[in-house]
């Protein structure tokens, strides 16, 4: 298979006005597949990565190339059929119909484990689409930005009276998503001190500005966080090492941070898990020539990782998980008391669920910024009194360059989302705009995925398992008209942990558009908010009623 | 629970062609959902369980009542969601989305066993859909005689020049499954000797016809074959035995039937298969007394049966296990050739499903059984060449009484079924029939099932986990505009081994109606011989060849 996924070619999407395709509806996932794949987008481009551990965009070159030859030749009244990452078939449908229609990485349960697809995998069957890699509309790592930004806002809220000035968070992993944390953590007004140990990760955040400073020393680490914190400065720091041996030892030296976390791909224990005692070598070696003793040895260092977490935890240092499903692996390695700190969907994300709110993004694909500044404006003009959302449009602006096509992420809710998108599709029609807007979002949304160890930890009801609703979810947004629709198997969490679907909707200025946009962008948060008032959550019923949903089962009319 | 789920009211659907609903498109699901629950359809209607152990056809009685209002007031532009029958949602769609929408017994995988199934079921957060339990397209006994028929005639046209005049097959078991075997063998023109240990079963098995002679003579039943075989003869007679000891004493005297096969329950140890030198009273007693010296025994003489079925195998008789786990458990009991002889999936149906031919089924929503005979006239003229065709649709109209809404079901592939679907469609809008037809087919079809253990047994490139094709299925038949549209798990085989998806279109008349039979149609079995052709299956290949499918990635076009 390497040779089959790796090649030495750069892909960047084209931008400005002219069309490849038939029209915008198949312009637009071409624009977004290569955007997924830009060197400034995508973790490992030459050997078809976006990110997440092994989250790619397509399953080989080959594929890619074939996908590509698809979309150009795709009608208005077809759609490709894309399984794992390979463009299976065209066929006919309508012009309300999604173009594109994807399922990456879905196993029958009883084989849903990495063993298995890594076993698919090496004859060239499978493909790991993480969420938005194998469903093209990852952006960058603002979308992660935004998210951890949020997480951390609210963790200050609860913990720290709004206030994290002074504070520190300390986490691991800097890749393509934990590489946000930084970043989000000064946007709060945190430090951070995030233990990474591929230098190459490290190296990329500072070129970018997403962390302020590098050092291989713990202690000059802790020297710096101790100075910014007294002087009220909020700055970050990576620190080169293992988190695995870097938590236990603070934990030993009786250091307390303010907040701890982690974000090393702690889900996919082959390939995204450096073991105690291992250089960075070895292990992408070892990750090729022997995968089992890789497993072995990282499963055992996440549990001495783990267990350093629920000390500090236990210390009172308010501890989240952060969706890699790291404890489950140490429970599994025999520490039982691994789930002691929650996860940050319960803790602090599912308020926010409950009224259909999550990451909303859009991206222009004209290429030209001014298209995303346009965009801001008119969002800060439709949603005038949220003090909140323009203050995060103003940092993002200042703070976070574009990567690939620009883009934009904010959280908004059912009853928003849809207003948004006419009044994007409307400033194309009327030419405000350059070309046409993608609106999609991450498969981390309301009513868009179970996961028991993430999103769906912890329901009210105990539904946690019940995976209906984001098989629901894509149907529905495929019977609405979607651009392109996706299920997905394992993103996040891993192999037999989670499933998820996504959506993206092309804003192409048509009068279509405007009604496939209007049920879209309504459907999809309001599946969310229906799955959230069906577990009895109050804050969901309450919203549903408000925003005049019919619920059947679920509000008894 | 129980009580939300008994209820003593008998339902039956509506016939004739006055509308409960605003169109023929909520009527239907209306009037197949009530079909599954009629008293001469469903195993146990009271308790909403339609067939297959605890298949049901809605959560409880109150969602049954729910999901009936929200048929009824339901809009040409709207969609129902049922999640594991429960109505959660109506939404505005469009007039060529599907009227409703199904998510039945999804689990996240690592949750996806039967323990955190009944956990969720008693809390009233489950219900296990089968296959066309909950999708609202079972029509009785009529789907296995089929079933068994297509097996026999392929196993006829691959050893017997498509002959099976004066041939036999030897089979055990004559249950609610097994029942069926020499009634479809006689209908496929061969005799049939079934050997079954419990009188009752097979008396019930003649005085239904599906048995035309009994006896507890090896020599008598001999005698009988032998007969009939010579006169080219087509009739069966029940052997009242052991199959452990009569299957090695045929052996013994070197009697060679032309097919051998199997359907006695020995996929549960316990209950369903009766040990060498036991009587069925004692069995039956000791099934509960003392269950495991029960499975001691039966697993022992499985053995001894299987041996016989290798010694058939190798002496060169056609011999195939019919999805009663047999071989396996006689494998554990150190036969080491048990798997000599193949599943009837991968040797019969197999070669079928290349060619998109699977259990096509339609029923008469006027309730008349008239129009089941001008449909099956319909048929014979549209596929004029048809001889084994034709001889269903005879002997089925002879030989099996309609159950509910009068139905038919017929195994044809890519090509046949949009002309069935669009020709029936013109019928209704002529008035040759008095009113619409519906369209659908089991979930066990050649595109909609990932099912490693039965439909996706030992696939030629190892995808039999894969589960991306049935979820595809789904979503194009979403995005073609069939009526309804469901994703199921645990169906056949139970809870973690299998993924399945149903489908079912309405012919009402209409131009509208006409376009999208023709995509769905088209297109459902369209997924099947893709998935076949994507695995290296020669037939599926030239099938996808003559018809010309744009398989992007499968045909390097
Ligand atoms: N719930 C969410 O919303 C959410 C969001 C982002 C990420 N995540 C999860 O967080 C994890 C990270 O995501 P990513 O996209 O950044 O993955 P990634 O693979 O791009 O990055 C992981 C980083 O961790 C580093 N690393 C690995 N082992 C380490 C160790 N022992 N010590 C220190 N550093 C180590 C790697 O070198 C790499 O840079 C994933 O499991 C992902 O699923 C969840
Ligand atoms: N793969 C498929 O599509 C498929 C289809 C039908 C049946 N099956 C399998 O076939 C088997 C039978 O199904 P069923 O619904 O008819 O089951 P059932 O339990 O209703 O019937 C089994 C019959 O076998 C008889 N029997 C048991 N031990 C015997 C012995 N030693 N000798 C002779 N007769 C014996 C019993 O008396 C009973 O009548 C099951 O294992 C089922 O899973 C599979």
């Amino acid at each position: 298979m390497a040779d089959r996924r790796h090649n030495a070619r750069d892909v960047f999407p084209p931008t400005g006005t002219d069309l490849n395709t038939k029209s915008w509806l198949t312009e637009a996932p071409l624009r977004m597949l290569m955007n997924n794949l830009h060197p400034d987008v995508a973790e490992n481009p030459h050997e078809l990565v976006v990110y997440g551990g092994i989250g790619r965009a397509a399953r080989t070159w080959e594929d890619f190339d074939r996908i590509v030859a698809s979309l150009k030749s795709l009608e208005d009244d077809e759609t490709l059929l894309v399984q794992s990452g390979k463009p299976v078939g065209v066929f006919k449908t309508h012009k309300d119909a999604p173009r594109v229609l994807i399922a990456n990485s879905n196993l029958v349960p009883n084989w849903a484990n990495w063993d298995h697809f890594h076993e698919l995998d090496k004859k060239g069957l499978a493909m790991y689409g993480q969420m938005t890699a194998g469903s093209w509309i990852y952006i960058g790592t603002q979308g992660i930005v935004q998210g951890t930004y949020e997480t951390f806002m609210e963790a200050g809220r609860q913990h720290y009276d709004g206030n994290l000035k002074g504070r520190w968070i300390l986490t691991g992993g800097l890749g393509g998503m934990g590489g946000a944390q930084p970043l989000a953590a000064v946007m709060a007004g945190a430090c951070c001190l995030a233990v990474e140990c591929d230098e190459k990760s490290a190296d990329f955040r500072l070129r970018t500005k997403y962390v302020d400073e590098k050092t291989h020393s713990l202690d000059e680490a802790l020297e710096m966080i101790g100075r910014w914190t007294k002087a009220g400065e909020a700055k970050s720091v990576a620190l080169i090492g293992n988190a695995a041996d870097i938590f236990p030892e603070l934990v030993k030296r009786g250091v307390k941070p303010d907040i701890v976390t982690d974000q090393t791909s702690a889900h996919d224990p082959v390939n995204g898990y450096l073991p105690q005692g291992w250089t960075v070598a070895e292990w992408r070696g070892k990750a090729e020539t022997d995968p089992k003793a890789v497993e072995k040895a990282a499963r055992a260092s996440m549990k001495v990782h783990v267990q350093a977490m629920v000390d500090f935890w236990n210390a009172g240092v308010p501890t989240l998980d952060y969706g890699n499903n790291i404890r489950q692996v140490a429970m599994e390695e025999g520490l039982e008391n691994a789930f002691a700190f929650p996860g940050f969907v319960p803790a602090y994300i599912r308020p926010l669920f409950c009224r259909g709110i999550g990451p909303f993004r859009w991206c222009a694909l004209s290429g030209d910024p001014e298209d995303i500044y346009k965009t801001d404006a008119k969002v800060k003009e439709l949603i005038p009194d949220d003090a909140h959302l323009h203050n995060w449009l103003d940092m993002a602006r200042e703070r976070i360059s574009f990567q690939g096509l620009p883009a934009r992420i904010c959280w908004v809710g059912l009853g928003q989302r849809h207003r948004l998108g006419l009044a994007f599709n409307e400033m194309v029609r009327t030419g405000e705009l350059k070309a046409p807007i993608v609106i999609g979002r991450d498969h981390l949304d309301s009513g868009s995925v179970a996961s028991p160890n993430r999103e769906t930890e912890a329901m009210k009801d105990g539904s946690d398992a019940v995976s209906d609703w984001p098989l629901l979810n894509a149907l529905l947004n495929t019977a609405s008209g979607a651009t392109w629709v996706s299920l997905h198997h394992g993103g996040g969490v891993g192999m037999g942990f989670s499933q998820h679907s996504g959506m993206v909707i092309c804003c192409d200025g048509t009068e279509d558009a405007d009604r496939r946009i209007g049920r879209v962008l309504w459907n999809d948060p309001a599946t969310g908010v229906m799955r959230h008032a069906d577990a009895g959550y109050e804050i969901a019923l309450n919203c549903a009623k408000e925003q005049g949903l019919n619920l059947p089962g679920i509000l008894g009319r």
